[in-house]
Order: structure tokens, then sequence, then C-alpha cells
């Protein structure tokens, strides 16, 4: 369980799949270390729902309640099971180390439960099947809460054994990823086309610089569900054009670097104000060693000089927030790094910094490429953390238009310059 | 309103700073944009609660419902505000836009609301109160969702007008974050002392080489709440030494950027799998270019050998993930930087790239300083975003023990090597 404090991250891989079996994912919630609040979470889940996933407080600690929380909504009661406790023990033995007494906790399995095996982590998962709450039938899944811990646990383990007990209802589901468009001038150019519809369902999120249009379509078969989401998505494609970066999920960062590597290309960065984010975000990729070389986080004036070949008194003259060291730093990334393209940003993060000239938000993107050199101003609204993001975003689409626009598969049509 | 797929984040910062005023968040729900799923959520969270914070939902397009759902459920109507309207037609020129027409949505207000304006994007906020679902009466505050849009909006309008409301009961919370010890032997040590106590609340999360110990306390007064903490908290450090990096909430790149500051030191990184992450975090702090001088993106052998001088022949005989490198690239990056200290990463991010020797998470992490350089070895286990976030947690705390381990004020004692 995720005390009301903490992030989730868990619950957006687990709606995808199980949409993916049509099943949907109608609430969530999220308690608190709390024996009492989990047990009434569990029965409320169980009162509405046929399928209940639980995940986290499965671990060592005496705050990690989720096994007596359940066996309490289900007035079930707890079994210790020695060879859980024994295999932890060989488990920490491999690692060389002791096991700790309070790790014994996660050996407790809940009467009539299956057992979940772990191969990440210590503590084991558990699946339980109960007919006393609904007419249905609901099946209840008890996973850790470590992602890495729940993905493996729940996509080998649980996903096919979820599968076998289905009707077979189909939810699909297409993405669109938008870069370069605000979310209301968006939504008037493609409102009179999704309006038409209730299913496919359509949801717009907005990120910095980074849109995503969403279509679930609900069908007895696939081919069905496929069909009326490409209705729905055609002419919509159609309008948005190579404003579209991906039609599959791909974030920007993959799809430029399917780019790169279909045009046997190589890239470098320059960073300045985003620190290293946008070198962290490229090489986020697997395999994105087969074409990013790496780069230059000269995050002071002597490193643009002494790294990048920056005049000194180009700094003096314009300043490191400019035009002209956008340029000459994305040009020096290349010649240094010997790299095909390479993408510089210079801007002011803030919150401190910024003069009327120079307000906070403002940053140069150059983009050094064989035929030259480009570099674009942008004026970003919002806080340090979410400058840094749409400068990184706006990079990479820089890079995208210049090696052909495309997302993959449909639509997209030419290159473009920002 | 988060569709269930989409990660929340906006409700850390309501949770802590509710906390903070003495109010408890006993429950979160995450429901998609669906008007009666979104309606049957006000009216349960009504039934369960004194205060109710919506976010997300207010934006111009036809998914966002918010505004008739929380009307439906109030059985309230929604009126059209010509003065927002011509406010956000004025908004959009001054950005030299022009309004889409769809931004009229955000002109409607429950009958009976306060209007919030929103000084960071489009779409105002409501203030709501309730009198006829309990007995006490109830707020319903409507927030934008854009994190920065909500943030503002909470805390200028919503929380001074809610303390003015509230009795003067506190919650008081302290938390401690420790780095480089496991979860459960951490809990072993720990548990004899926060065992004791039902008052404070003792909550541990784990991270990618990050723990977070928080104690919460529930007093008639600040003084009392504070003397609580106090008296679980002072053992525990006592315990923990100067395994504890914080004391305060401060993130480790920040206590190791105050610790560079007092030191009068400056910092350059040399980054090969995690691409640019420990910089990125590194900058993620406001002020870090009075310490950050900026680094070096080595992703490919060349670079590494032309940027840092690692000798190719080095590269050959041990490979890019081994000790003499990771000393190599800090010690190049300190001179080549002209830093005080350098803190340079190599290692096996995965999925791929791993062999029986040097398996995937194998990792080196050097820092070179004017003492000199050491490097230690580690062997992380997880997805490659886990491995990353393991060894820039790690370096970050390599330079934090050299430069006097402290988080600030209690418990922590000298300077040790990892």
């Amino acid at each position: 369980m995720l005390t009301p404090e903490r992030i989730d991250t868990n619950s957006l891989d687990l709606t995808r799949q199980l949409n993916d079996v049509g099943v949907e994912v109608v609430a969530k919630y999220v308690v608190g270390d709390h024996l009492e609040r989990l047990e009434g979470v569990v029965r409320l889940a169980l009162s509405r729902s046929q399928i209940v996933i639980l995940s986290g407080g499965l671990g060592p600690t005496e705050d990690d309640l989720t096994r007596e929380a359940v066996a309490a909504a289900l007035g079930r009661k707890l079994i210790y099971h020695p060879e859980i406790a024994e295999a932890l023990e060989q488990r920490f033995a491999r690692l060389h180390r002791k096991m700790a007494e309070v790790n014994k906790r996660q050996a407790f399995v809940i009467e009539g439960a299956e057992i979940l095996p772990n191969e990440r982590g210590t503590a084991p998962g558990q699946w339980i099947e109960v007919s006393s709450f609904n007419a249905a039938g609901a099946v209840i899944m008890m996973l850790p809460g470590p992602p890495h811990e729940l993905k493996a646990m729940f996509e080998r383990q649980c996903l096919p054994r979820l599968c076998r007990m289905l009707p077979p209802q189909v939810i699909r589901v297409r993405e669109l990823h938008v870069a370069g468009m605000g979310e209301s001038d968006l939504d008037q150019l493609i409102a009179p086309v999704y309006k038409k519809y209730g299913n496919p369902a359509t949801t717009i999120l907005a990120g910095a610089g980074d849109i995503q249009i969403r279509f679930c379509a609900r069908c007895a078969t696939a081919d069905e569900a496929e069909a009326l989401l490409s209705e729905v998505s055609g002419p919509i494609e159609a309008l948005l054009g190579d404003r579209i970066y991906s039609h599959n999920g791909d974030s920007i960062e993959q799809v430029v670097g399917k780019l790169l590597l279909a045009a046997g290309a190589t890239l470098s960065v320059a960073e300045s104000c985003t620190g290293g984010l946008l070198g962290e975000r490229l090489t986020g990729v697997a395999g994105s060693s087969e074409y990013f070389l790496g780069g230059f986080i000269t995050y002071s004036n002597a490193l643009k000089t002494e790294l990048l070949g920056v005049p000194p008194e180009m700094l003096a003259e314009h300043g490191a927030v400019s035009k002209p060291v956008a340029e000459a730093m994305a040009e020096g990334a290349r010649r240094r790094s010997g790299s095909t393209f390479a993408l510089a940003i210079t801007g002011i993060a803030g919150p401190g910094g910024g003069t009327d000239t120079k307000p906070v938000g403002l940053t140069y993107i150059g983009l050094a490429g064989p035929q030259g050199t480009e570099v674009v101003e942008r004026q970003f609204l919002g806080d340090r953390a979410r400058i840094r993001q749409f400068a990184s975003q706006v990079a990479l689409d820089l890079l995208r238009r210049k090696l052909g626009a495309g997302g993959s598969g449909a639509g997209a049509t030419g290159a473009g310059s920002a």
C-alpha cells in the first residue's frame, strides 16, 4: 500500500495491461499503513469489482499490513509456511548476507491462497479466489510494491491466469503523441472529429511540450475494435500531420533514436540549464549507445569556452543565454565529439537569474548538422523542473523534424523545421 | 481528474501541506473522465470527509467534466461568468494568440461557489462550502490539474482560508533520509525503538539506495508534537549515525550542494551508463551553479579517451566498466574542468551488455579530489532505470561522506568512506 504521500507508478502499467485483455479499471484507492482502513478498502473494492489488485505492504517491516488486512476482510487465517522462510534464508545467503528475523513475516500466507514466487525480491505474492462477496466471485491479487518486482510477477504469473478466466471481450487502445502544440489549440482542431463518438472514448493529456491523445475502444472482437479506432484516429492523424511523433506509445526519445539509427547518424549534446536531462532522456532508451556518443554539461561559462570553444567575447557580449551561444555550443559539441548531429540547450530555468530582457524560461535550442546550424528561441512558463522538461522536449522535437518528422506508420508527411 | 493510467503527483504536496495544518488525508480516489463515476466519487468523499479536494478536469476540452460532476453531486446549477471568458481572452492576447472557442467552458462556475483566479494557467478554480451532507459541513475545492497551477492556487488561496476554519490541532512530521543500507537491515535495527509508540506513527519507504523514515505525531500543540517526535527520533538517529543524510526532507543532491558550498569546493561529473542523470539531479537544485561546473557524458569509448584522457589500452585491457576506467574518468573530469572534486560512473545498466564476469548492474563509481581518488564497486539489482538511479545515489553518497557526512542538525558524526 502506498501512503497518501507517495507517488504511485505501479497502476499505470497494470491498467494498460488489464485494458489489453478487456478489463476496465474503474477505480483506484490509496490508503496508508493502517489496518482498519486497509481492511475497509479491501471490502469496498470486493463489493464493487470482480478483480482486486493490491500492491505493496508485503514486506518485512511492522508497517507492512496487507496480509493482515486481507485476512481480516475475508475472515481467514494467516498460516506460516516454513518453506518460504527457508527460501528467503537461502536468497540472503547467496548475497552473502544474514537474513534479518523480521523477514519471516513474509512467510505468512492467507488460508486458501496460492503463493506467487517473487523472482526479483523477497516478498512472495498471493492469489486468492473468493466467492462470498458477490455472485460472480472475485479474484484478489496481492503483489509486492517495488515496481520491478510487481511487474514481473503480474506479467508472468497473474496475467496468463487471469486471461483464462475472462470472457472474450476486448478493449483496444490507440495513442497519438503530439509535440509543438498547445492543448486548447489541439482540442479545437480535433474535437469536431472525436466528439461524434462515444466509443472509442477519447482522452487528452497534456505535459510539458507533449500531448497524448488516447482512444479506447470496447468491442466483442479485436478486429471490430481496431476498425473503430481507425475510424476516429484516421481523420485526426490527417489533421495533425507531422506534429504527431508517435502512433504506438513510443516516447519522443525512442522515436529520435530510431530515426538516427535509420539514417546511420550519431548524436551528441551540449547542455547548460538542463544539466544532463537531455542526455539522461536519450540514454534511458536501451541500445542508445548505437547512436548517442555523449555530451557536454557546460554549466559554467568557463567550461562553455574550454570544452566547446564558445568565445569568451561572445559570452561577454550576448550572455550565456543567447542565440549565438546556443549555435556555438551545438557546433562545438558536434566538432569535438565527431557526431553527425549535436543538440545544445541554454536557458534560464529559474527561479532566480531572470531579468527584464531575459526572463526566467527564456531558452535557446541549437541543432548543428551536416547542412548547418539552426537555433530556436522559446519562452517557457512554469517552475524549474517544467522549464527543463520543456526545453529537452523541444530539443528532441527539433531533431525529430530535421530527421524526417515521422512517428511510426500512418499520417506523417515530410520534414519541417520548427 | 486523472485517468487510472496516469501518474499522480499533485497529492503528495497537498497531503504534506494538509498534514502541517492538522488535516489527515484518509483516502485518495482516482477515476477517469466519466461523469457518473466522478459524481459518485464526489458524493462518497462528501459522506466521509469534511474537506474534499478535486484536481484536474477544469480545462477547456470535452473530457473535462469536474464542473459538471460537482454540480450534479450537489444538485446545483452551472452559471456562465462572462468576466472570466474576457480575462481568458486577454491572457491569450498577451501571448499573441487567439483564444479557441472551447476555452469558454472554463467560464462556468457552480452556483454559490467562489472563483479562485489561476495565476499560472487558464482554468480558474472554485471554492464551495456546503452543509447538506453531514452535520459538520464540508468544503469542496476544485483545483486545476497541472502541478504548477495547482500548487500556486492551493498555497496562496486555499490553505490560508482553510487554516482560519480549522481547530487548533496539529500534525507534525519528521523525516530521516538514509543512504547505504537495505530496508530489512534498517528495520531490524530501529524497530525496537519505534514499535513502542503508536503516536508518532512511523513509516518506512525504500527507494533505489534511499530509505525514508517518516514520523507523524498528532497532538494538541506543536510543542507537544515536537517533543514526542524527538523522543522517538533521537535514539533512532543515534543508531543510524552518519547513514542519515538528511533530517529535514532535503534530497541528497541538496545536502551535497550545501556541503560543497560550505567547503568552498566545486564539482564536475563524468557519466557513462547514467548518461546525464547525475548532472540532471545535481542541477535540479536551484543555485547549483555556485558549485557545479559541469560534466562529460562519455557514452562512447572514443569520447572517454578524447574528452577525459582515458588511455585506449586501458579500455582494451580492462573494459569500459572497470575500476581503472572509473578512476581515470574521475581524474580526467577533475583535471579538464578544474573542479575540486569529480564523480565518475561507469556500469552496465542493461538490459543487454552483461556477461558472466560483468553482469548487468555491475557499476564502478569514482571520486577524485585533492587527496586522491577512490573507486567503489557495486552490484545493483533491478531494471535499467533502477540501476541508473542506484548508481547516481551511491555516487552522491560517496561525495557526501567525503565532505563530512552530515545531514543538517543532530546525530551525524565524522566522515567515512563507503
